[in-house]
């Protein structure tokens, strides 16, 4: 299953990526801009060319959800489409010890059922606009590295921050091409969204890990919400129409969401740094965190329960970090980036002009990784909120917060801007659940990890555990800390500085004693890697400009992007993929496994199986170019009609990343019939499924 | 899909192969004689003990089908069942242009309608004698490897004439262990054996050439047949009690049945040779021949009828021969095969007497095969009957014949030994229809492809061609020939040399101009290959004991042999294989391609979908060892009970000619229930599912 949950192989570089384009582009390659669509391949290859107004609803219809993935508006009442997987964080909050609608669905059959989301915030970009030149204008000639990370820093501070007094709306500025371009993207923001459906996981889920990345598959992975807006539904001015009928074999058809990163234009450096540092730290760190989890699941049923939906996201992490790293340690996968790179370079080396101007940048990016590669476990095992456990993180943030908040607006650390305060804050104080117990075992063994691996002597190590046991030091923290009160958070931020410094709340104070090296190491990176990356990473973006022109689509930055391509199967293991499944697949492989778990079926889906049809179509194959993120993501047809919902890539997919091969790379998803014939059928939700599939005015898709 | 068809490979050694035995022997690997059953293996690992009745029922119910594959007795009136895809040749001769039964499917409602096969002999193994001792005492000490060749052949000719002179049985001596035993096999021999039902083949080899060799799969591969002596139904001592209830997970099951061939014993330097030499040569083979027969059966539809058992038979081995070249390419494969060798070598080596008698073994090997890398080109392009074409391989067989015959017994060319000679006689005087067209488009394409392999000035060309067009000698060749005719065979054959040389016939006058060469190769690689291979092999195989005694099983040799292990899925592709596949799975694979060929179902599976129970087993997998030449083995229980039939192994076993691996490798079965729901609910076979489900006495399965 896709999901952008851990990016934090990108928590190093906190801005920006440095890349080179690639040379050939595979022919359905690409997650494109909204304001640069691939125009040119959609018409040469399958003679569609889109209208503006094509293109604005179907951008206009699309969602981001902010806790990692997609949507889309899907009926005139606010209704909202995405994944069972996407909506998963927000279930496992409003559930309950004696209700698991995380695990067992969840129907809202009238409106007043409808259950709030507590932290939910869910963005529909209203409109895009290219700022490159002010960002660019900011940095003065022959700044230092780091000197010109701080102006651009402030620049898009203050473009972002003038927006949102101007317009209201939540203003981020996203730097493209590496650097390349900066675009002032402005989101219409919702946060009262409300469930009103989800299947039960093992619907949603099916197959498990064992089948999570893959295909074919069978999973009923779809879940909807209602969004209000000053207490009543809102009526989107677009919203997709549901088309059960789905695409035929090699037909057209389109994905809009929010891929979450992508790596394709990295250097070959980036690439033997990710493959030899941070995915086998990532990896451990992934392992960790699962044995944690999993034995304190193993203390009783609500363990088990409030530790579900962290597990499920650490097993997908892993699993498709696995994919990523087996597809660094491909020689062939490898040694296509170095022939890319190759090229480039020896375009940039025959003229001279762009000799001069770009030529040094490989290396300076070569040479940042080297330092970066000195520091980088300690740095890993300082973040604290590494640990997954919820209160520490919180903790640090009010921290970083009290004081942030007092400087210049330029001055501050990423992610606390004014434009990003009220997003900051609607998370922070949130009403959903804390659960002490699992962050006192995931703080416990996170420090007894970092001690593992850095030593007594680290200053880090020093300063937190000061020689006692991490078990200790955790159980002191987290059983005497009160911040799992939104209230209390709420006085601490509000109270400001002297509210923090006077605190005594054991966490709080753990986190002070943190903070002073969590700015050294920002500081540190900002300095010796994110600097000297962000130039060479714009020169490399420039030099492709020069070279290639603006005919490839920027790397991903869980922004939203539309991508195409055609449903299709492929070669798999020996024999061919289909295009599609069927329901009468799902029971295959069901009873192929004697119903065990993970290949267990809801009740209602044995009860009720002579009434489904088996034909129905479940799940489908596009080679549309998709990254974790687009879990949620519509697919539509050419007339903008929702024929599906992206939630998985399969295993060859994950190598995506890096490079996409149209060959395999396909990108699964829930086909609209199932969702339609589950309603109906299995679920008796004839008054939802009408709602969805009321008919609407199509909008004009061809000039 | 497994069958023995082209054991292409191993047409230049004809008798032994020589080899070392693997070092770790993986625990469910192994094909065993039934005089070596692996019963510490079974006791230990499973805590099972067969009594030697258990052990002969199974043997006695187990044949073979001398054209490639393997069987068992199922019924108290002598039903046979294998695989659809080994009765399919015999389907084919049994065929017309008005009745395609290999496509359409046969039943025999009544005995009377039963149709007896052209040319079929089974093989029921009735005795097991070591004649080791003899066949290695006739050969004197210090004679030359070629002398040492010629006196075991004598001897083993001798053997087999006075068992066959005593018994009446055929008798047949099976080098083992690479020479390092010799066994006489005695084998009960049927050749009346009727066809009785067959499904259509969209049905057996439902998912084509994409599906084959994989799994999961949901194939209906079986027919059934009936054997009959003195024109009566055999009662058969021995046959299979039927169980449609199949195994649980993980439960223990055993193979009977026939491997043709496994290199797993072979040198470096011999799998140095088959990768570097002879697999690229046969898959080029290969795709000619199927370029000319697709070529073919595109002037028409029964052209068509006519090619296409042998295309399903060709594009069987190249899928299976390029599974087994990508094993011999994969550096894992070679490495483990290398670390083997090294140790055998450096026990041998540490040993005085062993380094003396053993040591130089190696190093003749792999000179016998760069002697055999010299020629090996212009050898296989000289096989005439390699072009698959039926005329041309009759034609030379009957010039060899007469010449053969006329030679002591012992001195003959393998194959025309006194004791094989009825088996011959009863394939070359069959009465199956031959296609002289397709004859001559094989032949004309072939030469052609010898040409432009060997060019014009090798003796072969000019020999067959003179300067010639290929196509014109094929079209005057095969456009005159009458031995089409059984009857001209028969009169040729037993006109003897004077009938052949006088014989104006002018496929015969071809094979008589072919002729010297071939006898000239075949003495070649007796002096130069063949010799020096079994001598060497028979000390490599003699070390073999002295380091590691005999607990492993020899290299297959199209002999029967017991093989076992348990009904378990595997890890596949990102995702787990489930040990068995339903109904609901054959009908999800054919809707989820839109029901286009090969994944179209035959009219009855979809006019009947609601009379099936679609949960149904339909295939399932075990980790049993099994090569090509088990198609049609019976899959049978502690209790001896049949549950399932072989037809397949997954594309992770294509590697299993050179090692066995546990993990993936699974050995793919029809489920028995399968066949008992088919037959009743979709082909109204009540009687036959009856005859076949008729309660019998269990055999003791326990000591």
């Amino acid at each position: 299953m896709r999901r952008r949950y851990f990016s934090d192989r990108h928590l190093l570089v906190v801005g920006l990526v440095v890349c080179a384009l690639p040379i050939l582009l595979a022919a359905d390659e690409g997650m494109w801009t909204f304001d640069n669509p691939p125009l040119k391949q959609l018409k040469e290859r399958y003679g569609f060319v889109p209208t503006q107004a094509w293109l604005d609803h179907l951008r206009l219809a699309s969602v981001r959800f902010n806790d990692g993935g997609s949507g889309s508006f899907v009926s005139a009442d606010g209704l909202v489409l995405t994944n069972h997987h996407v909506a998963r964080g927000q279930l496992q909050k409003v559930s309950s010890a004696t209700a698991n609608y995380a695990a067992n669905g969840f129907f809202a059959r009238t409106r007043a059922q409808e259950i709030k989301c507590p932290d939910l915030e869910i963005n529909q970009l209203v409109s895009m606009e290219n700022v490159t030149a002010r960002v660019h204008g900011a940095v003065r000639p022959g700044a230092s590295d780091s000197d010109a990370l701080e102006a651009r820093r402030g620049e898009i501070a203050r473009i972002e921050k003038e927006s949102l007094d101007k317009t209201g709306l939540r203003s981020d500025v996203v730097p493209l091409y590496q650097g390349g371009e900066y675009w002032l993207y402005r989101y219409k923001k919702y946060t009262d969204i409300r469930v009103v459906f989800a299947p039960e996981e093992q619907a949603a889920f099916f197959g498990g890990d064992p089948d999570n990345f893959t295909y074919p598959r069978y999973d009923l992975d779809f879940a909807i919400f209602r969004v209000y807006e000053n207490g009543a539904p809102v009526k989107p001015g677009h919203f997709l129409k549901w088309n059960t009928h789905g695409a035929a074999d090699d037909e057209l058809v389109f994905v809009s969401g929010h891929p979450g990163s992508t790596d394709r234009q990295d250097t070959v450096a980036q690439l033997e740094y990710a493959r030899d540092m941070q995915l086998p730290t990532v990896l451990t760190f992934l392992k960790g965190r699962l044995e944690t989890l999993r034995a304190y699941a193993k203390t009783g049923p609500e363990a088990a329960r409030q530790s579900a939906d962290l597990v499920f996201g650490l097993e997908n992490a892993l699993k498709s970090y696995q994919g990523e790293y087996a597809g660094l340690l491909d020689r062939n996968v490898m040694g296509k980036k170095e022939a890319e790179e190759r090229e480039l370079r020896s375009l940039v080396a025959a003229n001279p002009e762009w000799k001069t101007k770009y030529g040094p940048a490989w290396d300076a990016i070569a040479e940042a990784m080297r330092r970066s590669a000195s520091t980088y476990k300690a740095r890993y095992y300082a973040a604290i909120g590494r640990s997954q456990a919820d209160l520490p993180a919180v903790a640090l943030t009010i921290v970083l917060y009290v004081a942030e908040v007092a400087k210049p607006d330029a001055e501050r650390m990423p992610g606390f801007h004014e434009s990003q305060l009220e997003s900051l804050r609607f998370s922070l104080f949130s009403p959903a659940p804390v659960y002490p117990e699992m962050d006192r075992a995931l703080l416990a063994s996170w420090l007894a990890e970092g001690l593992s691996a850095l030593g007594p002597d680290d200053p880090y190590i020093k300063t937190v555990l000061g020689g006692r046991p991490a078990a200790d030091v955790a159980r002191e923290a987290i059983g005497g800390t009160r911040i799992g009160d939104p209230a209390v958070r709420k006085a601490l931020v509000e109270g400001g500085s002297k509210a923090v410094d006077g605190s005594l709340d054991p966490l709080i104070l753990l986190a002070r004693k943190v903070e002073p090296l969590v700015r050294e190491h920002q500081k540190w990176v900002e300095t010796n890697v994110e600097g000297p990356l962000q130039s060479a990473g714009e020169k490399i973006g420039q030099a492709r400009f020069a070279v290639y022109g603006k005919a490839v689509s920027p790397d991903a930055t869980f922004t939203l992007r539309l991508s195409y391509g055609t449903v299709r199967g492929y070669k798999m293991n020996g024999t061919v993929a289909p295009p599609r499944t069927t329901l009468f697949g799902l029971y295959d492989r069901s009873f192929s496994f004697g119903q065990k778990p993970p290949f267990n079926l809801p009740d209602r889906f044995l009860k009720r199986r002579s009434l489904v049809d088996p034909t129905t179509p479940v799940n489908f194959v596009s080679t549309a170019d998709i990254v974790g993120g687009n879990s949620g993501s519509p697919v539509v047809n050419r007339s903008g009609e929702l024929i599906g919902l992206i939630f998985d890539g399969n295993i060859e997919s994950l190598v995506g990343s890096y490079v996409y091969n149209e060959e395999n790379n396909r990108a699964v998803a829930v086909h609209t019939a199932f969702i339609s014939e589950a309603l109906r059928k299995l679920y008796d939700a004839t008054a939802l499924a009408d709602e969805l599939e009321r008919p609407v005015m199509a909008v004009p898709a061809r000039r």
